[in-house]
């Protein structure tokens, strides 16, 4: 079911009113999988298929039109826009042409088109000026409206209930895959389409790489065990860490723990409307530097979060000298890795309100000892 | 484990070879998820991890020398390569600077990199030349060596033993997503790193849209059941596709299914070294549109397969006017499409050989009642 067209139009408005009539039209274009703009499936509100090739078109009045394949068109009724049909690439370049007729400055999104894929646009469109509202896009994805909350509230419920029942599923010996596997099942038993992105399912030293995903390694007594991942549903995503110890902790395993427990309170603390990015992510890397384990936090606080992972690439980290507003959704998740040893990372997925935070994630934060 | 670097280095040759010495030195670059050309890793090796803004950079000699962010360095240093670290965009761009020096003419993949990161690398390298190789890029990936066919032949033997189990899976009431989850959970078991696309798992009148992924319909007797998915292995894809019955076919379902099946065969027979790819379609296609199932073919007759699920974007299709050449994969999988009966679809992958093709997958393909 596609989103209710009202809030598909503010979209269309919003990226219009920050482009300071620059452009006359914007047109979203798909290349071929994985190319696909994520942005065809924020101004269409469709929740399914990837479209190559489509394009939607979004005009200043915030109406908005689709240009498919004829194998699309079925699927494509369902966002309720009007719905133009092409057969074969002559038709598909008359469509275009027709259709930007009237308008001179053409927006694209720079960050969502490949190369080859902008070189055939301004071959049709030769006559036209192409400009960049990549960054338009980008600002106004960030702020997040009901529709798109409401989902990733749901794709959160997912992650978290997943969350909750990895303490039964673990026993000693059990290989990380395994778990991986387990993890993607239950999601989708839960309702979610699929994985938000590849699960990370890690035990003892594994835990130490951020960036690992899932291995042949058995679980033993003693162990950190990692798990970071997220459900997408109808196009949105969430993503939540939490840390397990695989027996009882040790002393070192509990300060650890601990530390970035207390890291993590601090961003949660911190994140507000007008706040600068980087300011967040300095409190949190800042705390964690003051104590024994300095420098082994060697990522980002967290990213904006919705139809994409990294949405729209912004970051609590360092380069990221922009304010936070209310309605945007960024994740919290502080580390601490310290090589051939293990690595905590405790993450969750907050939505910046007025007044306070309201945690979309809320998988228990305590420190499990299974 | 990295692949072979001599095989990387044969890869490169190869690349160079179809260039015509147009080009010095060939940059792969990574923009940000999901814009990551797989490239990045049928050079790199590499078989985990994104590498979001990454670069390859490929020399004549076959050489290739990779250039990370310090956090992908440990994971980088196992494809055996070179690398190149840098800390901040200075960092980088001086790397690039100091690398390509000696160079004047640079190949760049346009079909890989975002527009925005190609007006980057544009600014970066303003005074040289950056020239299209994606078609001697893709005419390199579309024939396989052995070490990608080995990894073929693994996802290709998960999503087969999956498949065989299906039928076990299903009773009567199952909902279509609780069959994905499962599929999606044997294949991780089996070894997968994930679900090479969304699943398919469809049943009754759903079988007749091609594209349809899997939602809240319970299996009832007597319906379709059509399930189409692969395995993800070292990012390495499979693709199959089986339709069941559920109970005791029908006259016309015979008939459907039998049809599918004799096209399916024709495709097996017509694939070889040397036949345009459209011929093998239009033997395909031509074949059912003699049958009084006419017009509800609708799509193509296969894709090429590999680290991309429509791996180069060349198809078994009317627009497929290239020779295919021993050591290329392909699916093959006609399909009978009738709306608000049902569709049934039978997909293998075929390896092409100089006398016979070799199935990589090889699920029964005989009319299965359960």
């Amino acid at each position: 079911m596609a989103s209710n067209v009202f809030y598909l139009k503010k979209r269309v408005k919003n990226i219009f009113n920050k482009t300071n009539n620059k452009v006359d039209l914007i047109i979203i274009k798909n290349s071929i999988d994985p190319y696909i703009d994520d942005n065809f499936f924020y101004i269409s509100g469709l929740t399914k298929g990837i479209y190559e090739g489509s394009i939607a078109i979004l005009y200043p009045s915030g109406d908005i039109e689709l240009i498919t394949s004829q194998l699309e068109l079925e699927s494509a009724k369902k966002s309720n826009l009007p719905v133009h049909i092409y057969n074969d690439y002559e038709e598909y370049k008359n469509l275009l042409e027709k259709l930007t007729t009237k308008y001179k400055n053409i927006g694209l999104n720079f960050t969502g088109i490949s190369h080859k894929g902008f070189l055939n646009l301004k071959q049709i469109l030769e006559k036209k000026q192409l400009i960049d509202v990549s960054n338009e896009i980008c600002e106004t994805r960030l702020i997040k409206d009901n529709i798109e909350i409401s989902k990733m509230q749901k794709a959160c419920n997912i992650s978290d209930d997943v969350m909750k029942k990895i303490p039964e599923i673990l026993y000693e010996g059990i290989y990380e895959y395994e778990v991986a596997a387990e993890i993607s099942y239950l999601m989708q038993k839960l309702g979610a389409d699929s994985s938000a992105f590849e699960i990370i399912s890690s035990f003892n030293k594994n835990t130490a790489e951020p960036h690992y995903s899932h291995g042949n390694t058995k679980l033993k007594k003693g162990d950190f065990a990692l798990f970071d991942f997220g459900a997408q549903y109808k196009k949105y995503n969430s993503d939540i860490t939490r840390t397990f110890i695989f027996g009882k902790a040790d002393k070192k395993q509990k300060e650890m723990y601990y530390t970035v427990r207390e890291a993590q309170q601090i961003g949660f603390d911190e994140i507000r409307p007008d706040i600068a990015a980087n300011e967040v992510h300095r409190k949190v890397k800042s705390f964690i530097d003051n104590t024994k384990f300095k420098g082994h936090f060697i990522h980002s606080t967290g990213h904006s979060l919705g139809l994409s992972v990294h949405d729209t690439n912004k970051g609590l980290n360092q380069n990221g000298n922009f304010l936070l507003k209310e309605n945007m959704v960024f994740t919290i998740e502080p580390g601490i890795y310290i090589p051939k040893f293990g690595g905590v990372r405790i993450e969750d997925d907050v939505l910046i309100k007025k007044d306070k935070i309201r945690l979309l994630s809320n998988s228990p934060r305590k420190l499990i000892e299974i």
